[in-house]
């Protein structure tokens, strides 16, 4: 995507320092932007953490690059006890984020067979630039899937396709292109008439700082509301779609996303409103056979609902909300039950949501034992 | 209620000088407590306009005041046309309150008959004053129909309550008491365990600054959560019961109430969990046969969106949360149907949200002519 006419992606190794791994800085979105450089696998812990960056594709990138920046920055040869502590570091920084597990392990995978600390850096390098390669053409086919979906309800309106998006799952949270952003960016791109209703995503407001800042990049018309309106938006008709990415999914079609997704969900079924999680395979916690409701989601540092992070006189500012004793609870995620979701749209096209037709998408898949 | 141990209420007139009324200016809640004094009519409007009080209730009191206000500061006798321009004027501040026009008609209709200015002015702050004790007697009802809801499921659960509200329905929103916090304050003093999640209530943050603060102050537990947690909490089972105020309902039981109110309604819906409003039947639009959903729904500044408000370094702040030109959306309300809405809690009891039951509890009504 470009940023003022220069072309990014959301990481990427340093051109002139293969030590180095470069991001942008997603924290002082919109207000400015910045790239920073990741030196040791603790900086691409600490920006996970602490989101510098954030979406599911990209953190799996990150988690990838991050083992590969760990082996870079040795002395010696990894041992496997080595490798599983990178791997169990890495992927502490989000737990609930099933991509960062499944990159880190992949990249661990890579390297576990190589002897000679220079092999493993070469296997590790290979194989975390091959995850960001693959998710950036999950995401464009993701695109190129959803297109349709957005072209139909334009023709059948004869107006303007009106789509509602929580938190960020555009080109920032992943390498290129977006997950539920994609087939935005692809209508746009030909043509068709399109509005984003941004939710702006509370308590971190990702969704006025980076969806909204993405889209107006791109030039797609948007609207920041509150993530309290979306209900009520619907229920007037001013939404055709809703569209969201997705941080874990099951194999049945239930998908963990940004916390506010399943009310979201629920207005949509009530008021008989299409509703998309784009992800791509990656996001599919195969194992997860049960169903994603039991899934652990991670409760976040109270700072983040006590305070707001904005811009002031040209600055970065925090302020108080509340009194600072007061007690708050920061779940990160929920949980959108598959009987909500008309679909998901994946790099391997549109699949309704139910284990039988998810796993005929993804036939390998079939091969995992079930629980 | 008490506040710092001193007995206060939300509006009253001033004890030295007849022609003031004094509010608690809710905008420097938690973080500093202020009396105002409105001299003016046109100070009313602007407390009510700028959100110096707020709250279904305490919005009709004003409004009552405001009459008298107006007429206090006369020189001469109100013609039938400037009761007209001083009750339009009111209700033009907050134009889908029912209460405010509700209250400022009952005023003027008191005053219509009566000749010579202070006659008018006794007329109108006898008038007034009994919306203000009318409405203090109602929350205080209202808080004891709904304590059996509490006390019930405490012994069900042999356990805490936990009730989840979204915005402001407490003593700050009426005179005293509060609409939605009256049964969960009788609940407390009984010394039934009850916990309160308080939606943080974007983009004015009601939740999180004066929800939070009341209960603080009088010592039942709270818990601040974004918005977006409500249906997570829900779904987990860590909320018995759902209660909420009203800005306008209808004789259907459908329910206006600040912006969010509707999702909170579809997730309690799907999780079997109940989900009342509790309001005065002043707050009920008589005249809305064909159901709230086509009410009028104010939009509200978009500076509220796009800037916090809170507190730095001992002083009010504000912060930009994103660009200025973003567009945003500011609806301040939305509609829960009847459908989704367990009970009413009334001053004169429970009722289920149908327009047989509810006229049985108000038979006067019935005389209301049908639409």
């Amino acid at each position: 995507m470009k940023v003022k006419e220069r072309y990014f992606e959301t990481i990427w190794i340093h051109p002139a320092d293969p030590a180095v791994v470069q991001i942008i800085d997603q924290r002082f979105l919109p207000f400015r932007f910045e790239v920073e450089d990741l030196h040791h696998v603790e900086d691409v812990y600490r920006a996970i953490r602490e989101m510098h960056l954030r979406g599911a594709p990209l953190i799996g990138a990150a988690g990838g690059l991050g083992v590969y920046l760990a082996l870079a920055r040795r002395k010696e040869e990894a041992a496997p006890a080595d490798l599983a502590e990178i791997a169990d570091y890495l992927k502490s920084a989000r737990p609930t984020a099933v991509n960062l597990a499944w990159a880190v392990d992949k990249v661990v995978a890579a390297v576990s067979g190589v002897s000679g600390l220079s092999g493993q850096v070469v296997a590790a390098q290979e194989e975390a630039l091959g995850i960001v390669a693959a998710e950036r053409e999950n995401c464009r086919k993701i695109g190129n899937y959803g297109l349709p979906l957005i072209a139909n309800c334009h023709r059948q309106k004869q107006g303007r396709v009106d789509i509602l998006t929580h938190c960020n799952a555009g080109w920032l949270a992943c390498i290129d292109y977006g997950t539920a952003l994609a087939p935005i960016y692809r209508a746009f791109d030909e043509g068709i008439p399109v509005h984003v209703w941004v939710d702006e995503t509370r308590p971190r407001n990702q969704g006025a700082r980076l969806t909204a800042w993405e889209l107006q990049q791109h030039g797609v018309p948007c609207t920041v509301i509150a993530d309290n309106a979306g209900g009520y938006l619907m229920m007037r008709r001013q939404v055709d779609m809703v569209i969201v990415g997705s941080d874990r999914a099951s194999v049945h079609g239930d998908v963990v996303n940004k916390v506010g997704t399943y009310l979201k969900a629920l207005a949509a079924f009530d008021n008989g409103i299409p509703f998309y999680a784009a992800l791509p395979s990656s996001t599919i916690d195969w194992e997860l056979d049960a169903g994603a409701l039991d899934t652990e989601v991670e409760e976040r540092d109270p700072a983040e609902m006590r305070q707001a992070e904005g811009w002031m006189n040209g600055a970065p500012a925090r302020i108080d909300l509340m009194d600072r004793d007061t007690a708050v609870g920061n779940p990160a995620f929920d949980i959108t039950p598959a009987r909500l979701v008309t679909a998901l749209i994946t790099e391997r096209g549109i699949v309704r949501t139910n284990k039988n037709d998810i796993l005929k998408l993804f036939p390998e898949k079939t091969q995992t034992p079930e629980v």
